[in-house]
């Protein structure tokens, strides 16, 4: 018997959630929700594409919903509300603002008696528990995290918002030195690029000048603005790669017997989204074996016991894993 | 209230161990227990250093012992025995037997109603912790761990058990393309090398090929014996650093639209049992953790939600670590 899984959303990370799915031994897509137009879009399986109005029709037929939409605008809103009809997934990426969401989704979730995890993914996501993990064994370590080079796709559509801007597609890039300079803030060991396509006419340099000073973006970033053709945005820029590394280094002992240690954990995707969702597809398994053990209300990647993350048997993965 | 840790065995680990927890925010050693004369022996803290025979008697006055016993001779039979009494932790590293030791620790702790975590440490431990989520996250991925350059403090204890030997270090060595060589057996990656100082008038090729064909440690190895004096070995041979890596490579998609994806762990580590002590103090916490809420039996590192290995509040782990 298969999960059953429901995917809201049906961009870039919905379809990557799909292609997991359907490669998966242990779930399965079983419905996919869209705002758009179902009948524009075909799905890779053979899971309807349903509006997302018919979505509360469903509860009963779903083990977890994963919800794909953006961290800006849909899942502050959707994940609290539909929390309170399912178990669910989300990728919620806006550091900051993580403790509230988790609030706004644990009273839902926890009113209804459903289990909701948030923040899944490799930012925050794997790359979090790697820092939890490297921390906790070098207690008086420095981690520093690196980005890139890759597109941001929160930062492209920040982009997308100013007046004037057609499409954009910004990408974070370390800095050459950034692997050395453990603890130093992100500003000093990344830079960024913003590929621009501009209305004719419109004010370049009020364009660039509001992505340069866009507070929790852009701001105190070195950031190129380089404005192009549409064609050569196409041509271009339709790769969705990224990456990244958390870098840890510590000591142990004292001197004259000080001994150094490093950890890192390194990640290389060429497609952002359809790594995000196997990821995705991973926490699903792990919130449907939490559900059913009792846990309810909302959990974060760094709530997950590994090994219910994979899915072989506790015997394979000690034969495997350990 | 500081967590009330016990060590059991005062070689490189249990200082290792003692060391982290002079360091530790949440945890303190209580005492030290040795199969030595405890005169003979100095800690580097305030804990007392106590006959082994002692142990029992301390059994209400320990929240977590940890074990630092080598996994060839002492856990094997140490850790079913103190489960009975303690909750515990060990580095349990013999990869075939982990199921067997599993079993009889879990029997031994269920049925006194105690918490036993076998194989913490970074292989098995973070290691093993890493080809799970990396296996999960990229379910067509190939993975391979690498090992060293570093001394391998269980090869060479096999080796000091042969006649004729003295004493002896065995090196691991990844060979130099070991690197792009996903999914091929340990022994196609990795050569051994074993220094060793043989009784004046040993047989030394003899003494080399019970090391070169010892199953389980160097058959299948491309392994160097290299006879040294005495002082060469406490001259150059000293040192326990250690390291190595876990390589996953996979895919998402499907030509023309197939993706490649790469995960990698990487670990460069001064002091093997420094480090090892580190990791374990931090199991200590989450077994503390986990029996509080009412966990019994014997678990894995695999079993451990990472937030459980932190000092830090699950408030202070959202703001530092998603």
């Amino acid at each position: 018997m298969k999960l059953k899984i429901a995917i809201c959303g049906y961009g870039n990370l919905g379809h990557g959630v799909e292609r997991a799915l359907l490669q998966a031994p242990d779930a399965e897509p079983v419905a996919i929700f869209t705002r758009r137009q179902p009948s524009t879009l075909h799905a890779l399986g053979n899971a309807p594409i349903l509006p997302l109005s018919a979505l509360l029709q469903w509860k009963d037929r779903v083990d977890v919903l994963v919800l794909c939409g953006g961290s800006a605008g849909d899942l502050p809103q959707q994940t609290p509300e539909f929390a309170a009809h399912f178990n669910t997934v989300d990728s919620f990426d806006r550091h900051a603002n993580i403790p509230a969401h988790l609030q706004a989704v644990g009273q839902a979730a926890s009113a209804a008696g459903h289990l909701s995890l948030i923040s899944a993914g490799w930012d925050p996501g794997l790359f979090s528990v790697a820092r939890l993990l490297f921390q906790a064994f070098l207690p008086n370590g420095n981690c520093t995290t690196l980005w890139g080079r890759g597109v941001s796709q929160g930062h492209s559509d920040a982009v997308r918002q100013i007046p004037g801007v057609i499409d954009a597609r910004a990408y974070t890039v370390p800095l050459a030195n950034a692997a050395s300079a453990i603890a130093a803030p992100p500003t000093a060991t990344h830079r960024r690029e913003c590929f621009v396509v501009a209305q004719p006419g419109a004010d370049r340099a009020r364009i660039a000048n509001e992505i340069r000073t866009l507070p929790g973006y852009f701001q105190g970033y070195d950031t190129a603005v380089i404005f192009i053709t549409p064609e050569k945005m196409k041509r271009d820029h339709t790769g969705l790669a990224h990456g990244g590394q958390v870098l840890c280094a510590g000591t142990t002992g004292a001197e004259p017997s000080l001994h150094r240690h490093r950890f890192s954990l390194g990640l290389q995707a060429d497609s952002n989204p359809e790594l995000t969702g196997n990821i995705l597809v991973a926490y699903t398994r792990a919130v449907h074996a939490l559900y059913r053990k009792g846990t309810r209300g909302a959990i974060t990647p760094l709530d997950v016991p590994p090994a219910l993350l994979s899915p072989l048997s506790p015997e394979q993965q000690r034969h495997s894993f350990l």
